[in-house]
């Protein structure tokens, strides 16, 4: 009991964090029927500065760091945006009332990899003072192309199937080339090559760095709005989506908790690399993933994966994953 | 005399300010007809930054404030809202050749509240160390909503009568809820919210403050821009539109310092308060005022209400009206 | 050859800063097809925010500068604009299968000068501590109109030739009014005045200069992608265009040391004055050039100057001319 009271104290205190405020109070003003609205331009600059300086911050901090140890995690990673996918595929893409390619839509999604959510991430345990590896936010295409590649040749094969076709292949490389040329990897990549081989320590430490926190509660906001907009989508669709959206992103994350556990005993993961490999399990693809999944599965229903995923899946990634399993971390590891 | 000479001597100080001097940059510019234009998207995220900042800084300290102190400064701005719409109604509205919903339509802007003067004023205060109760900025939905819903009020009446209507009703709450949607009262609200319930001291500390005058100066460009390309429309209207954007400004002013000083004698208002509320009333819209003037009284030309406004009276508001108030205060109050 | 090996390390180690990197990064991802759109509203607000930084630093660093001292660097800027597009006209004008039209407006754009290329060679020159007169970024104009008044009167005299017209008159007025209307010199002459009669130090130390090589950064891999994008434009035209992106920065670079290192001997103009002089000479229009260009040589072909200039030599410029005549400098003056 006393557990649960002591668990359920360290949740509160991080659901008063400005990150999620702002994302509350941009539900909130929607709901409102409020006329403010974040230019797109900045929404795009946002994600641009925030990827940059998580990138660059890899990137430099990885040069001293021993590479080796981030290729366990990186398996653990690809297992679980795979895992991920064919988890759904047999539990919620079975329910009545889903239609097969939807589904697939939405576990690709949901497999798939959030920049912001990852910045939220990043932002709560460095102001928990938590230490996390250099090379955590280098996890990103490992979960994130697995997921998607593995979602889009499983509504692939379903259709062929469906037509009574032999099983056409899908090509697997343009899904892969998709992704990385999305513009979230494109930043991220671009910002750990960047400061792995240039000297950007000052264009960091006094640009990207400084305005981190705030550009990241600006896009917070801006996710607040789009969740609210996106919710009505999810009227039109199964009730099923909705219970999805929920248990899906915390049922991810124990899984990649797991994993990260077994990670820290096998190889030593940081605390803070587990709780980052449960928060990018835990949340679902909001920038790049969409026009993939529109591209590899077009006869999915859009108002179903993106209602889901950002209507209602990036704020319980955000608002509840974040907060549960720092909390979670804090017990199992004791600090 | 000497009073006259030191009065002047305080005026041209502030006016030689880096906000002023954007403003009038901007004129200048646009005069020379200079190809230079700053991104619409760029222009409100710079209204989102000044509003956010000050909603934040509001809330923060009202944490620790009497709420109390507040009431009669919020009475008598809504007293000076409908009183500057009326004011107008029985003088400039009765002018020769002047529309009567063409006047309404400028009256309720006039007697609403400009986010980018209510920021340059505080601006001003700050930069010359003169004390305002943290809860200043909240007066503006206190004297914006009722300076507008009075003059569609009357608008809508006048044009009733006119038709030989028996005095239709106006609905009063949509014009409320238009004004408190609008882009301006939401950052501003959501800001003193933000502040009060959440900790945002770090993302204040590290992003919205330190850009402030900043973005307060790009805005101030901006407005200058836009005023000179405005003030070809008051070509096309009567002159009295010109004479009333100087002398309304200034007149709605000293009503908001007489006001705010018997606030002082009655319940203690700083003399930065007094200043502040003298520099509201001598605001005029120009964010959220326009599309809720051209809902309510549809017939209204905009080339009068918009060109009297953002051409003129902004920038007589922001170039004349602080540093006048401001010298002023340091008079009467004697620092 | 010791002289050459030290030249060659000075050389390499500017190439390893950030700004270059962020330039060739831009050009690596839009080679991979990234998706990656830096916003325009972006990209113009990062031009803004750099000519308005150089020349609020230049303005409040003339009020105490000797000016006549700028005298002759702006008579040489004058004859290094002049004499680029003269020189071209006897050489790559002449050279087999280039349309004249096409060659003047290349010439044009390769005589005036670049925003963001003066950016990046003051952050340089500022990075490696040299200093240099604080005049120097308003030669900018003194190179850049001459350069284009004269490719533009140049064509417009072969082409009423090429009619049988007796030699129509070329109004030169309208096209340096142009120039002037241009939003990159707005910027920067508005910044010089600013900085020079009003007081924008606190704005300057919290806005301008602290973001400066943060937007510098982002506005060079905007041009990176640019660059890779109008390449493709350049297989369309004459081999000869691509020659002459890269030798002519070079030689214009030289020409605009070899004068300055005359300034520096007739009135002592500083080693980084000489320096900042060849990459002026060295640099081309990219912002406000083409616009003025595209009105003053309607006939010539867009694909040939702007890919020209903006797909190669923008790149030379910034990647090849600012390492190498910081190397020149700092071996001839010893430093």
């Amino acid at each position: 009991m006393e557990i649960l009271l002591e668990f359920f104290n360290r949740f509160i205190a991080q659901v008063q964090s400005p990150t999620l405020a702002f994302l509350i109070a941009g539900m909130v003003i929607a709901a409102f029927n409020s006329k403010l609205r974040i230019p797109d331009a900045i929404y795009q600059f946002c994600v641009f500065m925030l990827l940059m300086r998580i990138g660059l911050k890899g990137g430099m901090a990885i040069r001293d760091a021993n590479i080796v140890e981030m290729l366990l995690p990186a398996v653990f990673s690809a297992i679980l945006g795979i895992g991920i996918v064919l988890l759904g595929s047999i539990t919620f893409a079975r329910l009545p009332g889903i239609k097969k390619d939807d589904a697939f839509a939405t576990l690709g999604l949901f497999g798939a990899v959030s920049g912001s959510t990852l910045a939220a991430g990043l932002m709560m345990l460095e102001g928990a003072g938590v230490f996390y590896e250099a090379w955590v936010p280098a996890l990103y295409p490992f979960m994130d192309i697995p997921a998607l590649v593995t979602a889009i040749v499983l509504a692939n094969l379903y259709m062929s199937k469906e037509k009574g076709g032999a099983g056409a292949k899908v090509a697997i490389w343009p899904i892969i080339k998709d992704c990385l040329q999305g513009a979230a990897l494109t930043v991220l990549i671009m910002g750990v090559v960047l400061g792995l081989i240039t000297k950007p320590e000052k264009v960091f430490e006094g640009f990207f760095d400084p305005l981190f926190s705030g550009f990241l509660s600006v896009l917070m906001l801006i996710l607040g709005i789009e969740a609210y907009k996106h919710l009505k989508d999810l009227a039109k669709v199964a009730h099923w989506y909705v219970a999805y959206a929920f248990v899906g992103p915390i049922v991810h994350g124990l899984m990649g908790f797991g994993l990260g556990y077994v990670a820290h005993l096998l190889v030593g993961l940081s605390p803070g690399g587990v709780i980052m490999l449960a928060v990018i399990a835990a949340s679902n693809s909001d920038i790049s993933g969409p026009p993939t999944i529109r591209a590899g599965i077009p006869t999915a229903n859009p108002s179903a994966y993106i209602g889901t995923s950002t209507g209602l899946g990036t704020p319980v990634a955000i608002a509840v994953c974040i907060p549960l399993f720092l909390a979670l971390g804090q017990m199992v590891f004791g600090f």
